[in-house]
């Protein structure tokens, strides 16, 4: 289940510290323009050592497009792509091998698998969104030839505003913390129609993307937890006939989608992140027996996500639109 | 698109007002104990017409099985089910043919489709989830072979505490208007283990799950949006080595699931309902051809539904965790 | 995996003595006109005591719609069905569930779940066909609104030409015996361009399909076997231009397909049936404890599927094209 | 639809003169010996220019495995691999840029995608069965831990018994000419109990995954095409009790399968493959425009190419058993 999409599927692979991340995007239509200087610039918006509070590790992350794109336009055929994992030190990670890091999925991969690569987390690490961004990278060039954008932004960082998220920052930073926080993603110009009964509605796709990227504990669309509190009556997006003759409506507390299917409207949704599980600071645990450690603070970690995941979830983003925008084709004979 | 899971699947079909709700869940194991009496009075949970605020739409909604499951016992083979649809009163229904409601899915079906089944909402009608409540039904009895149980509550209605709710909906009702809320879930024996790398995230899963419910708009697991305001510290769920030998945690902030796997612990998510959207007063509207309509109250309609919700809730919990189940078994060889 | 299909999935349930056989049919694009009389007929043509050499069983095998048709169109929703069994005999088959018949599925599906229906085979009985058939028989009707059809043949009946058919039976039937033969189908009017590299070639998907009907151990498209005899030169199918400015080619020997993909021609294929396995006199055989037993002839058989088989094959042949020709649609952007 | 299995998934990328043949093996249970050097050894087997007939193109193919096997073992998670092509000569294949070769996919592919990469074939060049052979390669040191082995072998070559296929090719190349051929594979070891109703039956699979190698135009398990010309007397797999306790089949005409599932006798099937297209002398076409032209040969091709398409035979059939070896787990609780 390292697989997700039906008719645009991407299957990931890779280890942080093997000898590469990569993927198969599948399913692309033939005969898009793709730009793999812009593609590039868009993986490298995930990198590390870019912004405070984030990792040190210095990987290049320089995409190696394999298959599937051809003298700047896809085949139609799977595109294959690589990212070499050049500056992995796994000496740092020795610890791991014996001992369980709180929050961390050391514990619950050694009891469903038996077995573990530990070396950075091995394929538990987020290292692996390297890959979906550079398939959502392919995947937003090809919306954009649609006229649909997607958009992220920082809208809660450790609790406060994003204005002041620096000065929260540097204070947790200062105590070997860490922070979570919110993002919200924005999808305009999603034409009305796309999303699938029963089980395939736009939100529930769009919510297993969300919830599959590490770290991720809630997600809501249009107002959300908030529109539990609400009546009725105060959350009702009226439809108006607009001046170009088309249909939309007033407000928009249903985030775009009505009933899993979009309305035309912008699709909008937030998305909940916990703080990073890496503390910069001596942590109890245990080991494989059982026996009480301390774990001390080492190897290379973000204090804060969230900078870095806005790539990731407009990545996911585009990569459940752009499917769902090929299965309505199928809506028809 | 109307199938969800992987080695357990649950087809469904069905309109509001056609002549039957059915479906056909696939991958059950053989040879499993199934009491059908116990399950038509799981089913008869989610029926309308016994509490307050639900539609006096009567249906007796027994459950027809067809296949798969013989002298009490599964065959392994696929479970066909049914459920009539007796009371359907589609004269009442006329209007929405050519109007769309607001908050409703008739201008999206439109959209999406070119024609749809007014009567009742057709399939995007709540009825559909009496199938998944079949289908759950199965499921939960299986997984308490397993030592497995499901529970929803109410944890808030209208904004108020549950305690609260019956005279918060008494005056909501008077004014012709509607609730949401939300419903917790806690999933208890779990073993740890279950979950799938990348997309196949347990709590990815049970997040499409519950987002596909009708009038969901938010998924959390764990702590959930509040963790995003807390430090890394604040959440860590320490391991412990209990008396019998056993590791767990000390607190459970993560929801009984790291890195898309389950720990052992409970299993918790919460799930946002918005207010039901059809309201019992004078509600103004367009016409498909974009005229503007009052569209008068009629029909019969629930003005909270997060009691029959209970149910659905639990079905589509189980599934998910039943199926992950199974998923494990292929993890060695 | 009782389904088959990618975007256009037909899962079927059911147990041969059970109360009904049904299944859904999935992402039948909306709004196309169905003729459920003319689907009727098309079911009728699998009924058994109808030709020389076929069950004495007799079933009505009324079709019961039960969604996602309305009006005579389709909704784009999963359309259920059902077929009532209401001729079914059982107590003529508490043999079985104590002994194994020869080539038969006794033995496997014992040996599988470790539990099974006896009656009638359970769900291993060819009854199983009729859902196919409904399912295939609205396929075959979009089809012809595109201008395909699909049409199959007998084309060697144990042994011997079609036309002597009748005598072979005839003498077999006398012994007691059973014939097998082959079936020929073809599709007609299939544009270029469907099937889809690498797994989905358009014949891996056709083979799949008609290696999945019961009793069938051979398939074969264009030339098949044959082909493996010729040289290169003697079976190139050359292109050609044609009066009407189209590209044709002037033979198939390649059965319409090339590399996995239509390329306009007649698409052809074979199929080949063994003979029915139960026969019309006794048998050594053993029961579950390996004791030798004498299995007598009882229930009602066939002492030749080919003719019943017809409409199987169609349906499995329109069912593939339809889900391929929809996943034609999601090539270009 | 790069992708094949169920729970054993392998997605493959790649175009025969782009960078490199790829793909990813996911669902392999964790724990698994792997010797990647006998890997290499079983890729070999498939690598031009070993034996008279085959292609002078000289690939080394090295396996380059990036992920999911770690210290010689298997870790559950996705194995990527990659196979560089190094011996691309692109500038041999210009012609098939604007001309359609007969029984090749160039106008098929043309007329799916409206796009193609004519180098080598591109995607539709049979070097993409080296990714079949490297994830079947590790299947295969998975089921020989099970005590499972597959073994294909050539029984016809064309028209001629394999002990003189080596006079016949001599003749054939002589001519510029190419050969077809059959090739038989059995499986040992099967248990009882594997394959799936109703179209995953256990055949079904293997002649998709046999159909979708390139040339293959026929298939047939157990006595297959023979079998249609039989009385069911003839062909009875009569049971018998074994001295150790099992229970087997005397006579083995339906190929180790019965109602789709492996009854423990050993599995047997046959593909036919049509003669290689590429002739070795002029060939009369037509360029895109529909306007004649003569092919002259060119590039490097195989006359015969049974002998490397060993190993991709028995890659599919690994794959597939295994895929079914692991759904079985899931049929109890």
């Amino acid at each position: 289940m390292n697989t997700i999409g039906k008719i645009l599927t991407l299957t990931t692979f890779g280890e942080s510290h093997g000898p590469a991340m990569g993927g198969v995007l599948d399913g692309m239509p033939a005969g898009v323009d793709i730009d793999l200087d812009e593609l590039q610039c868009f993986v490298d918006r995930r990198r590390t050592g870019q912004t405070t509070g984030s990792s040190s590790r210095s990987e290049q992350d320089r995409v190696e497009v394999l298959s599937g794109i051809w003298q700047g336009k896809t085949l139609g055929t799977p595109i294959g792509f690589l990212v070499r994992n050049t500056d992995a030190r796994s000496a740092d990670y020795e610890e791991i091998a014996r001992c369980f890091r709180p929050n961390h999925a050391d514990y619950t991969w050694q009891a469903k698998y038996g077995v573990r690569d530990p070396r950075g987390g091995g394929r538990a690490s987020a290292r692996e969104t390297v890959a979906r961004v550079v398939a959502g990278g392919i995947a937003i060039q090809a919306l954009e030839h649609l006229g649909i954008t997607v958009q992220a932004t920082v809208c809660r960082c450790g609790g406060a505003e994003p204005g002041d998220s620096a000065a929260v920052l540097e204070r947790v930073m200062a105590d070997g913390d860490t922070l979570g926080g919110i993002i919200a993603c924005a999808v305009h110009g999603v034409p009305a129609g796309l999303g699938e009964p029963l089980f395939g509605k736009l939100h529930a796709q769009l919510a297993a993307a969300m919830m599959s990227i590490p770290s991720v504990h809630g997600f809501e669309y249009g107002d959300g937890f908030d529109m539990a509190d609400r009546r009725g009556s105060e959350v009702l997006d009226l439809f108006e006939k607009r001046e170009d003759g088309t249909i939309g409506t007033v407000t928009n507390h249903s985030g775009g989608i009505q009933g899993g299917i979009s309305n035309g409207q912008e699709i909008t949704m937030r998305i909940a992140f916990k703080p990073v599980p890496t503390l910069m600071r001596p942590v109890p645990s245990i080991d494989s027996e059982g026996n009480p450690v301390t774990l001390q603070p080492r190897g290379r970690h973000d204090a804060c996500v969230l900078q870095r995941a806005l790539p990731i979830v407009e990545a996911m983003a585009a990569l459940v639109i752009l499917d769902h925008y090929l299965i309505k084709k199928t809506n028809v004979l």
